[in-house]
């Protein structure tokens, strides 16, 4: 959903009051500098009066939904169909599978009264996630192996009534996502799943919103409540923290036999389903991304996902108002024509306080258009992303506009992907594992085991680094050499461990 | 979100086991055509435990979102944007507006208890309709008539408790809608408003869904909760009942006053604001689109909206099953490369069968292929509205199955307003307006007042004959004349009475 506007009222004119200079030092300063760009971009506005609920504005807004609408495709391109699941659960399915309740019914919003002095009879969960909402369907849907696989998702909000403090987009009580729940005959075809959606998450993450991550299978304690494994990606933020990014779980036939999903074979048998799901978050993804990209002025949105992937500022004194003004406006139609978001800024501001400000709103390229300019048929194009100037015939504008986009966004990504490189560090010993998070960095080290028995030293680890074990890679090859830091058994594993959101 | 998927799953292969024909007479018979279409096209499942909470499935879904696509194209071109509030309200912000809390309580879902035994602070509604989440907020964003007109929307799921029996889509405790919220520095702008509100309803409902609606001013008893006047559009369901597709309602200043929402004025004086709401409700809408366009063998879907808009079959036996295949998957991806959304059965269901399962599901053309087709470079099209076959060469395939589209669209349109013209009639006293409702009709009658004290009339008229009063007609000039059929006062509106949803 890109449509574009003929006319809108975004353009600052109640920015005027405020100062246009974004600065603020993102690497030194990163908290200052997300609740404060999320406030003079006007992403969020933390002002609404419930804890951890925000209201999130067009800006945003917009923006999430250039990156739902990829999401989407890609997911439709792999077979699967939306579908929309009431935001409500009876407590008695939510309480059917013994782990799942475990690890959700703390953060459960409930329902129990209803208009004046009604009660319900059963108490509802707004979904902190849908399982135990979409299985029971599932089992009345699933009949033989001729309705397999059965692959479906929805986009919705879920509620979590988190107790850790919250930040718009990064860790909210409410928050946008795609849940797809899919069901197979076998776990083979789980394991073929779970890799199309790392798969997926690499094209739509990386390679699309230009987010790089490193993908890893959770220990055993830190896996999706009811799965049997959970693999996901991380991304490191300007504080050094890591961030989870989607992740995609094996749930084995464990919730098939909570919720009775079977299936007739090929033979006749009535056999248990194997399923999987798989849970991007949209509004987290966009917090990460703001964090990624951003720089001191601000945002800096990739083309593709812009709300306005151009804005015109025609610049003028006295006499020729008009004929610029006339001028651009014959140019943003063009590129609209041509299929860009554009935003003419034909406000009475400044062109200086119109660069400032698209600058820290993050609009990728910057056309400006002055009384030469047009005398000479040029314009000059400004890319937010290297800050840097070009003067180009106007007659090359679109081709231009269309490689400067494509340039940006794999500028963007290789910026953010040689910074990750660099922030791994080998660490074999406590004390080194503390020194390199104190730097902001990311510690790999042989561990034990990600077991169940691994979990005393993993506590250990994060009682006295903050460090979390997050698993091991899965996108590279890495064998454990030497003992565990903390237990000194004999490493099976090689784990990365970070602070993390 | 028009996507297309390469292969998927909503073929029919688990609907094997059901029968493929379905015969049901929706004028007789409506209650039975509209549950059983829903149930055997696949469009909602009633069986998910919470009373009036019903899973919506992808072939409505799909259906909904190219609605809600259309819809919100046309809102941004006049110059909407999109934002996105909390699913929740605080209790104290709901209660603000007097008549607007006497309105909503009675259907709100509420939250007070969170994980295993915590509470809230304050109860938390479920959003029966978000005035009072945004309008505190509005407070806070407006400053100056500078910033106005602020003109936005979301698209999101409202709650409402509703006591009265539920159906899927027409009426539920959860339903899909966007509701637009504007402010203005005038009155006159507010009427203006309404007027591109209404003008809104009719490109969209009429123009591209092509239900035909009435639009009335509503009566002051029956205004939304705190606003000053409600018009909304009516459409004709086949059982004669009417039901209510968009409302915008004129708020005055009044929830300006409530929330505080002021502005400074060009002279510096600071003024309460005006406001509109406008809320379509893209499920219900879809609930009167399958029952308006629906006929005796299933569903009619607009060309426009339809999930699919075309479906392939290709008509094989032995030898020839490959060559046919294949020659099938060329035109759908030849079709599809022209940007139309194609489906292509070539599942192992008979060529019959299929035919009748895709009509069912109202899918607008067929696409016929068989082996002398093939030989004679030629191919047969189905439409479903009319049920006629035409042959085609296939050089001109593209280009007849656009026209076709259109035609197909403007027919169900056409047929649609024939229909609903011919069901309004004039009663002069409560034995004819009872005798028009119990034949399925509107009447149009003469009447009192549609001012406060015009209530009890309205009262007694409902009582005895099941009619409601839906207000005087804007998009016609009607003058009434000769007394009021229940006070017998001198009549000073033309009102129309209808059974309703």
């Amino acid at each position: 959903m890109h449509f574009r506007t003929e006319e809108n009222i975004m353009s600052g004119r109640n920015e005027q009051s405020k100062s246009a200079i974004f600065d603020i030092d993102k690497e030194k300063n990163f908290p200052d500098w997300y609740g404060e760009i999320c406030r003079v971009a006007e992403l969020a506005d933390i002002r609404y009066g419930v804890k951890g609920f925000t209201p999130f504005l067009p800006w945003s807004l917009m923006t999430m939904n250039n990156m739902f609408d990829i999401l989407e495709e890609v997911l439709q391109r792999k077979d699967h169909l939306p579908m929309l699941f009431p935001t409500v659960i009876p407590e008695s399915n939510l309480t059917k599978e013994a782990h799942h309740v475990a690890g959700f019914v703390p953060q459960v919003f409930w329902i129990q009264d209803t208009g004046e002095d009604g009660k319900l009879e059963e108490r509802l969960a707004l979904r902190p996630t849908s399982e135990t909402a979409i299985y029971p369907m599932y089992a009345l849907w699933v009949r033989s192996w001729r309705d397999l696989p059965l692959k479906r998702y929805q986009r919705c909000s879920v509620f979590r009534s988190e107790v850790k403090s919250t930040r718009p987009f990064l860790r909210g009580r409410e928050f946008l996502w795609i849940e797809s729940h899919n069901v197979f005959t076998t776990h083979d075809e789980v394991m073929a799943q779970v890799q199309e959606d790392l798969e997926t998450t690499k094209e739509v993450v990386t390679d699309n919103f230009g987010i790089p991550a490193m993908v890893f299978r959770r220990t055993q304690w830190d896996k999706f409540p009811g799965g049997l494994n959970t693999y996901a990606a991380d991304t490191r933020m300007p504080d050094g923290k890591v961030i989870q990014l989607p992740s995609t779980h094996d749930l084995g036939d464990n919730f098939a036999r909570a919720f009775d999903i079977k299936f007739l074979n090929e033979n006749n048998e009535v056999m248990y389903a194997w399923q999987t799901c798989y849970g991007p978050a949209i509004s987290r993804i966009f917090g990460a991304l703001i964090s990624v990209h951003g720089d001191n002025k601000g945002l800096r949105l990739p083309f593709k996902i812009a709300p306005y992937q151009i804005v015109v500022i025609p610049i003028y004194k006295g006499k020729d108002a008009e004929m610029v003004k006339e001028y651009s406006r014959k140019i943003q139609k063009d590129l609209r024509k041509a299929g860009f978001r554009v935003y003419l800024d034909d406000t009475d501001n400044t062109p200086g306080w119109k660069y400032n400000f698209w600058e820290m709103k993050g609009v990728p390229i910057r056309v400006e258009i002055g009384p030469r300019d047009i005398k000479e048929n040029k314009a000059v194009l400004f890319r937010r992303d290297s800050m840097k100037r070009e003067t180009i015939g106007i007659k090359d504008l679109k081709k231009r506009v269309s490689a400067l986009g494509k340039e940006i966004d794999t500028n963007l990504r290789a910026e953010a992907e040689s910074k990750l490189v660099g922030f791994v560090v080998d660490a074999d010993a406590i004390g080194a594992i503390e020194d390199a998070l104190d730097k902001g960095k990311i510690a790999r080290t042989s561990f034990c085991t990600t077991e169940m028995e691994g979990q005393p030293c993993a506590d250990e680890i994060k009682e006295r680094t903050g460090g979390e074990v997050r698993g091991t890679r899965i996108d590279a090859d890495e064998q454990p050499a030497g003992v565990c830091p903390v237990c000194g058994k004999i490493a099976t594993a090689v784990v990365y461990i970070a602070r993390s959101y």
